[in-house]
């Protein structure tokens, strides 16, 4: 073909499930000239954000770092890495992201258990420990911290507990979750946990933060077979971040210092700050949307507020509706996923979209658009 | 902890076998605003990547994209995806990556033959036809068109003729190859190709060009067990690229639009003219080195000219001597692996790097330091 002409991007203010508006600090760093994977500078780059995700995920876990893929690639090495096949694992299935870890986890050779719920309900902790008394031999539970697909907003410290002095791991994936809401994996007694870069940590998407617990890295060291990924084995990985630092496969430098950037960031703010922001603001736009009889569709107290699932007014077309916010008002928002889909919108106020002007700006394009 | 410091990157002349030097226009496409990765100009952008890669590829294939992970993520999509349990596959072992190979097709439940040949040579076609005659049911041959542990440059016509009319599948490793050596896909009969953004394409690591011919469609769609992958299976990732768009993993927006001024740059000097410049700077260089004792590591007549392994003169310790070069003259180079660890340097001179001004400042700082 001829040379395609420059990508020069329309301005969007993303305020849908992600990715999340990034800062222009951020992006700058993305424009750094690189260096070598290996090379002594950029490896202590890779333990500055190595120690600076401990914090953000408040654990003391050694192996702690970004997985050089998306947050679907975080899923996937968190179920790759402990699961061998046979094995069975309990996973709480309320939305998409539910599902997609059953299915990793059966294409990794496991039973899965189910535990089915209604879209936009949490999964009851006394299910988990149901379960957990019919399948005692559980490897492990997995539970979505934050399901995008409706907003759901899951507890984990029941289970944490439940599990702390068992041979089962607690799997968690908190990909919209991290550093917009509390995550304490030491304190709550999570072994494998993973997140994204394009949500509450404002990061253009590419990377997945993860951490596994010690407990976890022992069962890691106990398998009987091969992990089925090579580019996912965290027994070779570790050998790169935090090791003896050998090659594996070429780290995405750029997107690392971005993330290295973005992580900045956010302890700069402080992650209690941070949480109590995506809070406030989160807590602001529900009330208001309710007000425009937007009925929100996440179990009542345990919503999001990074990110609101809600069915618009009957006789409302979302879709038209959706196209006209994103060209006549340069904003983007999500559509329903799934149960939701034709009926839903899914708006994310995550990272440095976490604004009363962003609230402000969204609602006032609605109203034009709805009397319009 | 507390907040790292900004990560300044210091000033790095890339000579080693990847990541190649970046050109100001790709870093600055990766400082971009960004936007959702279903917004429907991105979609635009994702044509206009897939088609420039199809350009680059020699290709008409309809699935060709970039894997969303280095280039070893494009090894595990290619081979998981055509791969089933059982399956016998020949794979060339002559260095590094044909062992990577190798290792993933097991993990992908794969008999694999292993055609083993000295670190440096090329896997001789006629070894290949005698391993299909024993072989005459194996799922596919694959081979590394450029073995970036070695240097040496696999001749692929011969095979590709010889795979065509039957059943069997033609899979090749490209990472360093691409955009530096002619790569034909559809004239030499290739059916699973993939190649990494950071070598001579120049774009930073974190992306994996791929194509798949129509004839590695069919065997997918045959497939009669689920890929093992859930992140790398394109039966689901090709309803992203160029099918009806449909969500499956957040697209990496800013590492995309990297490449496509990337690709825009490799179409702007053009395809042959690139490979032309590739084949001087490194025939230039390979005599130079040469000159100066070093010994040449690839088999003659199979040298790859974008990178260059050879063994340093006798009594050299080649780590003090790389450091130096790394910290007095800012120069990266790599150094052996496997069989050529400890003895032997890898010099990569692609994309942007291959320029006769820095064989110039390679061979100076060269002759600085052996006389120092």
């Amino acid at each position: 073909m001829d040379v395609a002409p420059v990508a020069t991007p329309p301005a969007r203010l993303l305020l849908g499930p992600g990715p999340s508006p990034v800062h222009p600090r951020v992006l700058e760093a993305q424009a750094r000239p690189i260096v070598g994977h290996l090379d002594p500078w950029f490896l202590e780059v890779t333990d500055q954000i190595a120690e600076m995700l401990r914090t953000v995920f408040r654990t003391h876990n050694r192996l702690t770092y970004a997985v050089s893929g998306t947050g679907s690639a975080g899923m996937e090495t968190a179920v790759v890495n402990v699961v061998e096949p046979g094995d069975t694992v309990i996973v709480g299935v309320n939305g998409v992201f539910g599902g997609r870890l059953a299915d990793t986890a059966q294409r990794a050779g496991a039973e899965v258990v189910a535990l089915e719920e209604p879209w936009g309900r949490i999964v009851p902790p006394e299910r988990v420990a149901s379960a957990l008394k019919a399948h005692p031999d559980a490897k492990l539970v997995a539970l979505v911290h934050a399901e995008t697909s409706t907003g759901a907003h899951q507890p984990l410290e029941e289970v944490g507990a439940l599990l702390r002095d068992t041979d089962t791991l607690f799997l968690v994936d908190t990909v919209t979750g991290l550093a917009g809401v509390p995550v304490e994996v030491d304190a709550w007694g999570l072994d494998v946990v993973y997140s994204g870069a394009q949500k509450c940590l404002s990061v253009p998407p590419g990377l997945a933060p993860i951490t596994f617990s010690e407990k976890a890295e022992a069962v890691i060291d106990r398998r009987s077979t091969t992990v089925r990924s090579w580019y996912l084995d965290v027994t070779a990985v570790r050998r790169y971040w935090g090791g003896e630092r050998a090659y594996h496969h070429t780290a995405p430098i750029s997107a690392l210092l971005g993330l290295h950037e973005g992580l900045r960031l956010v302890l700069e703010e402080g992650l209690e700050t941070r949480w109590a922001r995506h809070a406030e603001v989160g807590a602001l736009f529900q009330e208001h949307i309710q007000d425009r009889d937007a009925e929100l569709l996440a179990q009542e107290g345990h919503r999001l507020p990074q990110l609101t699932t809600f069915a618009l007014p009957d006789g409302i077309e979302e879709a038209p509706l959706r196209a006209r916010l994103l060209h006549e008002h340069g904003i983007e928002v999500g559509g329903g996923l799934g149960s939701f889909a034709g009926r839903a919108w899914r708006v994310g106020l995550m990272g440095e979209g976490a604004t009363h002007a962003n609230v402000d700006r969204f609602l006032d394009a609605l109203d034009e658009l709805l009397e319009g």
